[in-house]
């Protein structure tokens, strides 16, 4: 059992816990709670260690003894000590210190972990609040995304509040953070062509990228089953400069309110549905 | 300029800042943020007063000017003051003490507030998280629909992080907390008819129950054009028995991921943009 506040295990968590510049310097971040160990366990994440406290559950203590059977390090620690490093109101007794291994993404030569013909990429542009980028990551896995990319000006996806809404979807999703050139490599030359040259190419390879925006196309207006990426803009600015100098299309949501817009990790979840919906709807 | 933290008008804001309770008892809320002060301007809401700071932006200043020459008490504090009351993490240096007068929701005989022949209810049932009902009060603004029915167990929609994440869509749309006889009584009784003997009604003025679930019918493929009260229920333990009992059909978002669920407040949103566009296909 660890008992001091200064061993090294606990102020490994602390760091990490507050800034990406140390998540990225150790190549590892902080999952909390039962559910979010659990799935890391089930995706065979690499772990670094665990840490447990005594209200720890049942169903937590069983994936301790899993772990522990793998030849993970799984410490007990005072409830008062979980409490302080928490960044939950209500701790559920439990956190694992997971390594970016599994994730190419911060390496360089990033862009190796997205899948080959990508045919659905959510780009979250300029998206400040973890809770909405979380959200968003959550959605995009359970939408069919096959990659999430996280442009320079988007709050770190390995933060402890964006782990935590993403639900394990950061398991199992690319999620890779990379500058706008990059981007614009990996996603194609869209933003070089006027979109009257565009449909005149054969667009079987070309994705196409589109950018969220008010004074856009109708959703439900617009051909969604051609590969694209969705760029989503934050609530504050919107999307970025760069952003919009890539897409060659802006694309909205009709509404029947006088609300101008919607929570960003709304907007784009809808958005992310209507591709899922009109692509099931042209392969029945 | 009140300089005193024990005034009484910072300590009716700090009452209602904190509980249900005593909005109940003064039948007053707060709305903080130059954004949602000058929405309730806009809206004709009646206000008790505002309180302001020397930090206030230009055009938040303007809506104090606005409301002064309307008759609104409008008194400076300390930044100080405003920063130990403010419910945000940064405050914009305004809030207003708004009346409940406005909102026959929660006066007895609520459901004047309702629309006469609603044709698209939302009714979040359990959901606790203060932001997930005030983004779900906004999408249901945007998207159409004609009044957000409360029920008991749902947390109280004037709380202060509710109405912020609102977003000015309850200066809208009729919030209305009710009981479950009372819902029923305005929805129809269609728990106690098979989905059979309804398809045999005219449905005219039928409104029929549907309960978010995944374990129902896919959102594509169900008929959303016909009167409609759409139950989301909250994400620890889903739609409530009283909603269940209600409700003569269960309705799913379809995903493409391992992805279990979403988020309580995206779920919701994708559910009333789908209505939204089925209801504009229909129309064409």
């Amino acid at each position: 059992m660890i008992t001091s506040s200064q061993n090294s295990k606990l102020k490994l968590v602390r760091a990490l816990m507050g800034r990406a510049k140390e998540r990225r310097a150790e190549s590892a971040f902080v999952a909390e709670g039962v559910r979010l160990v659990e799935e890391a366990v089930n995706s065979n994440w690499g772990f670094r260690f665990v840490l447990y406290d005594e209200t720890l559950s049942e169903r937590g203590a069983l994936n301790v003894k899993r772990l522990t059977s793998l030849g993970v390090e799984c410490d007990e620690i005072p409830f008062s000590l979980m409490k302080s490093v928490s960044d939950t109101e209500t701790s559920q007794g439990i956190l694992a210190v997971l390594q970016f291994t599994n994730l190419p993404t911060l390496a360089p030569g990033a862009s190796a972990a997205v899948p080959n013909s990508p045919t659905f990429i959510l780009i979250p542009d300029q998206i400040r609040d973890p809770g909405n980028l979380g959200t968003l990551i959550r959605s995009a896995d359970a939408a069919g995304v096959d990659a999430v990319l996280i442009p320079p000006e988007t709050t770190d996806p390995f933060a402890p509040k964006v782990v935590r809404a993403g639900m394990g979807a950061h398991f199992r999703l690319p999620i890779v953070s990379m500058g706008w050139e990059e981007i614009e490599a990996l996603v194609g030359t869209a933003s070089h062509q006027t979109r009257q040259d565009e449909s005149t190419l054969s667009g079987a390879t070309q994705t196409r990228v589109m950018v969220a925006d008010m004074e856009g196309e109708s959703c439900w207006e617009m051909d969604l089953s051609k590969p694209l990426a969705l760029v989503i803009g934050g609530e504050a600015e919107g999307a970025s400069e760069a952003a919009r100098k890539l897409a060659s299309a802006k694309i909205k949501i009709p509404m029947a309110g006088k609300t101008e817009s919607l929570n960003a990790a709304v907007a784009g979840s809808v958005l992310m549905f209507e591709v899922l919906r009109q692509r099931a709807e042209n392969s029945e």
